[in-house]
């Protein structure tokens, strides 16, 4: 069993990131962060997410709203930071206030800023297989694991458990692309599939994004797959000084060594998910200098 | 074993997209064919669709082209069908000319008249679930036949064997997406995947759209599964007066006795292709005057 490490793959994409940065040249990369409230979990990953950018040399903004802002003035901002050529990339941070349709703000994203890839015409081109698509964030630092870790995907099976718009279906849909370390044969289930546990065993890759503590059990996993646990759960823990802890959507101890690779919760998907940030707000400055 | 015949269900289909016409009143609905070159299969296709858009009261107008065309001129004339507030929807008939690249030309369809849901726009809308969504006319017309047939898909396993854009794939979307006639475990394979005789037998429902003859033989397949042959291939065949026949991607004979429901080829999915077409046609009408 090899413990898969978020860490050490996410140092070497922004490692990268910077890189591509200091290639581009000129102003650096610009990110400005909409938040709607004041969510405490909201509140810790954006405050990561900028952190990262600025280590990086990316130029962030946050631009914060009471929880109690109409969809239309959200909108009208969005529209704004559309028009603004000096910046780059939107991420609009999830989830937004039950009166805010959450899809209709992030379809306002300009399809060239949305570095989240949550608007349909980056959905629409993550289809097409066009490269210029952005592929959330979540999705495309699973691949990236996977490719920087060389476990192969051709021909392979790929289970992903949870058909979220942010990372079951994306995530499908990358894997089963054309190309190296995707050609996978994909399948995704969730919690109306019949037969969850056999379905499951048959993964040589399996994707946890059901959003249950602990939900995959060693029963349903195959010897020797590769499990990616994309969970980030709240448990109750009054052992902890917070009064909880983090787990995922997979029961490590028990699957764990019946597997070839496995992420940890924390400290696996989740760093790539900030990484691939940074990769997608490079991505869309390159673009953007270079007229697309 | 029930031979699941797309005539008597396009012709249910085709009389209520009559009614929805008639209930629609005005000016009927008006579908614009963009044909390139003198495709014998294309040809006769796009006469087919008007024959049957003349039956049902839709106005169609076929606007030819020849194969040299450029695609400036080509995204220009599309330009133009999409201002032309007269126009409801605008149909490119597949394939165009290698000179051309075809999904910069699908994309350049007004998603609002997009009726064959082969823009990006569209796609995203089908994976984000939306309603008013334009969704690609066979994977439609398949869901149509499950639903019409009342095969339940519920919890079900649907392997869908091609991963193309204009069937396999917004047929696996559709499939997996929440609701009635959908909410099914689904796995795309290809002709890059492992153990496929394995796979596909792990199939309640079969959706065949890999474009090879006689591909899927009774030993890929389930006994009590439903079967959807999408093939249309050309085959020759010395004893027709034309010099070719029709067929599938099941080897019928072989494969049918094993089969709850299996469509015929010709006479099966091929119909409702059309019908679907037909509906999206009034859909895209019904949309325009709501203002959507």
């Amino acid at each position: 069993m090899k413990l898969l490490e978020g860490k050490p793959i996410a140092a070497a994409v922004l490692d990268d990131v910077e890189a591509d940065i200091r290639r581009l040249g000129g102003t650096p990369p610009s990110l400005v962060f909409v938040r709607v409230g004041e969510d405490p979990a909201s509140v810790s990953y954006v405050e990561s997410k900028r952190k990262t950018a600025e280590r990086l040399g990316v130029n962030s903004r946050l631009d914060p709203f009471p929880e109690s802002i109409s969809e239309e003035a959200l909108l009208a901002h969005i529209e704004a930071l559309n028009q603004d050529p000096a910046v780059d990339a939107i991420l609009v941070q999830a989830p937004l206030p039950a009166h805010i349709e959450s899809q209709r703000v992030f379809n306002a994203v300009d399809p060239s800023k949305d570095v989240d890839g949550f608007g349909r015409q980056n959905l629409g081109r993550l289809v097409q297989e066009d490269p210029d698509a952005f592929v959330a964030c979540t999705p495309l630092g699973i691949q990236e694991m996977i490719k920087r870790a060389g476990i192969p995907t051709e021909g392979r099976r790929v289970v992903v458990l949870g058909r979220s718009l942010i990372v079951g279906k994306p995530a499908a849909l990358l894997f089963m692309q054309k190309g190296p370390f995707a050609n996978a044969t994909v399948t995704v289930a969730h919690s109306r599939s019949a037969h969850l546990p056999a379905l499951t065993r048959e993964a040589d890759i399996l994707i946890a994004a059901i959003g249950r503590p602990g939900y995959v059990t060693a029963s349903m996993v195959k010897e020797g797959a590769t499990v990616i646990d994309v969970g980030i759960n709240r448990v109750e823990d009054p052992s902890r000084a917070r009064g909880y802890r983090i787990t995922g959507d997979v029961l490590f101890d028990e699957v764990a060594p019946k597997c070839d690779y496995i992420t940890p919760v924390p400290g696996g998907v989740g760093l790539m998910t900030v990484a691939m940030l940074m990769h997608n707000t490079a991505k869309a400055c390159r673009l953007r200098r270079s007229g697309k």
